[in-house]
């Protein structure tokens, strides 16, 4: 397999296509590939896409946090999202060929390299954390504004920039939350006929924490920008938990509360198991089985092809007989680190 | 862009594990991959979906032409769907990173391998054909017995194995029809609630040379086993002919004879735009545009990532002062054969 590391920065700041610009121009500086980007003026909110290999994608992800701090000013900032930094959220996510170990550690390597070249303090959370599974709702309540004149005792960053306090965020910037954490679906589902108490007992039913779905995270929203009522949604390991039929059950609560969801927006990409459900369920495939979608298995193909053809080469010149000349050897190094699964390396602490 | 030929062999056999791990086992041997298979009792047919590299995937096609002749006699087959060969129709398909002109290219060498090595005479049909666009429908008209008695004038088939008559077809393996095209969505939608002659008169309205829908070749099927009409399809061109669109379209004609769609199959894998469109429908997204899926994306990421890494390390080979060992030499031209695309060939004529 390809090693494939996915980040998903959430910055706080709505549509503006020359940030979106700004940040592809470093992302591709980086050697690293913007799948996709989302912005919402309601949210005040721009989350990217990046995909590479994993040293490339954590180039890119220090870029962006320069990126943020230069453009961000939270202080002028607006939205209905919760957040506490202008580089809001760094989630790494093990998308092939890699373990959630490995997003890991290049969560620590690139929370120490935000901190200590960005000049901005850095929260771990979910995988990244010690210990394990801090939550994002934990970090962020009250958002920058809770913490801009002073860390509460219970906030304190992780990892502070050379000389800075444990009391003191960013004056402009706030703090990251840096993760790791296997692929997730973000998601808004726009309801209406229902009150904004009846949203936010729904939303409160539903999650997790409220004995709800497993792996799910609510918000209930208003948003003025076009008077419409919103659940915002995470589901977590979105690959095992079946979302389409998360999707259905929260249609039917909506539904038994005399509202109705009009509009889903999915923020980044649709996981394939989300869009085959639901293709599943309006084309009434038999016992509803999804039809197998020729892109997930040509990705996979792909990816086996590219590391076969790189091993058996990297095998031919363990082998070779005769000097290999160094230009070479450079060269062969460089596309064994593209295509094939790096050696592990030590974490950082 | 790594080139990806895919070939989509249909036999005329109805469900045989044993058969169908033959048939795998015979496309690994040539190097390539099965990603799919589908059988169907009343249709009598099986359904492959093979990929990889271009010359691999003509090898395991001359391959299962072969296994076909070893293992099916039309003698003693039956079923719903017109077919006039063991190996009944196979067509090639340009998945990635080719033309269709290359797909043609690959169908006139295989034609020609089945014909000299299999001996089973060959009608090309599609792209493949001369004039180009021949028909399926054309070329199975009355099936495999309107053939094994002496072929009429009209269907002489463009390539006889060595000796071969152009008056005979194989007595138990009949011919061949081997094609290029773009990729295809090959669907059945089963169909209550209409008589027989209603859903054959829709079913010429609705295929293109009827005046239907562009692109469109429907058969109605009366199926015994589970006692179902079916409204078998293939939709040419799926990538650009919104499949789902066509879904809905086929869904209201059968409404308003009084008939209800009750089930789609698809066979062989689904085109992203199927699923996409039915699961925008279904999720009732933004302007319904489908939410980019992930896998679609990452495979075109992928197939990048490979075939930059192959062009930079080809590209220091050239730019190498010293000599490079021969044993590396061969490493890397197999490599460069994998990944990236094959200088063209002189087509076999």
């Amino acid at each position: 397999m390809i090693p494939v590391l996915e980040a998903v920065p959430n910055f706080s700041i709505g549509p503006d296509p020359a940030f979106v610009e700004q940040a592809r121009d470093r992302v591709e500086a980086a050697g690293a590939e913007v799948l996709d980007h989302s912005s919402d003026a309601d949210h005040g909110r721009t989350v990217l896409t990046v995909v590479g290999a994993p040293a490339r994608v954590e180039n890119a992800a220090v870029a962006l946090a320069h990126l943020a701090v230069e453009r961000i000013d939270l202080r002028k900032h607006g939205g209905a999202h919760p957040r506490v930094g202008a580089l809001d959220v760094l989630p790494l996510v093990p998308l092939a060929g890699l373990s959630l170990e490995d997003a890991r550690d290049s969560a620590h390597r690139v929370g120490n390299r935000i901190a200590a070249e960005v000049g901005v303090p850095v929260w771990f959370y979910a995988e990244a954390s010690e210990p394990r599974g801090r939550s994002l709702a934990e970090l962020r309540r009250g958002g920058f504004e809770a913490l801009v004149g002073g860390v509460p005792p219970g906030r304190r960053p992780d990892l502070l920039p050379d000389g800075g306090s444990p009391d003191r965020v960013h004056p402009t910037a706030g703090g990251a939350c840096v993760g790791a954490r296997p692929l997730l679906l973000a998601w808004n589902l726009d309801v209406v006929g229902v009150s904004g108490e009846t949203l936010r007992r729904l939303a409160a039913e539903l999650r997790e924490s409220g004995g709800g779905i497993q792996g799910l995270r609510v918000l209930a929203l208003e948003l003025p920008g076009q008077r419409r009522s919103q659940l915002s949604m995470n589901l977590e390991n979105a690959r095992s938990r079946k979302p389409f039929a998360v999707f259905e059950e929260i249609e039917r609560r909506v539904k038994s509360e005399g509202g109705r969801v009009t509009r889903t927006e999915v923020i980044g990409l649709a996981p394939d198991e989300l869009l085959e459900g639901a293709a599943a369920d309006r084309l009434r495939t038999l016992d509803r089985t999804p039809p197998p979608a020729l892109s997930s298995l040509l990705a996979l193909h792909l990816s086996r092809r590219a590391s076969e053809a790189a091993t058996a080469l990297m095998e031919a010149v363990r082998c070779c007989p005769e000097p290999v000349p160094a230009t070479l050897v450079a060269a062969l190094e460089a596309m064994e680190r593209e295509l094939l699964n790096p050696p592990k390396r030590e974490p950082v602490e």
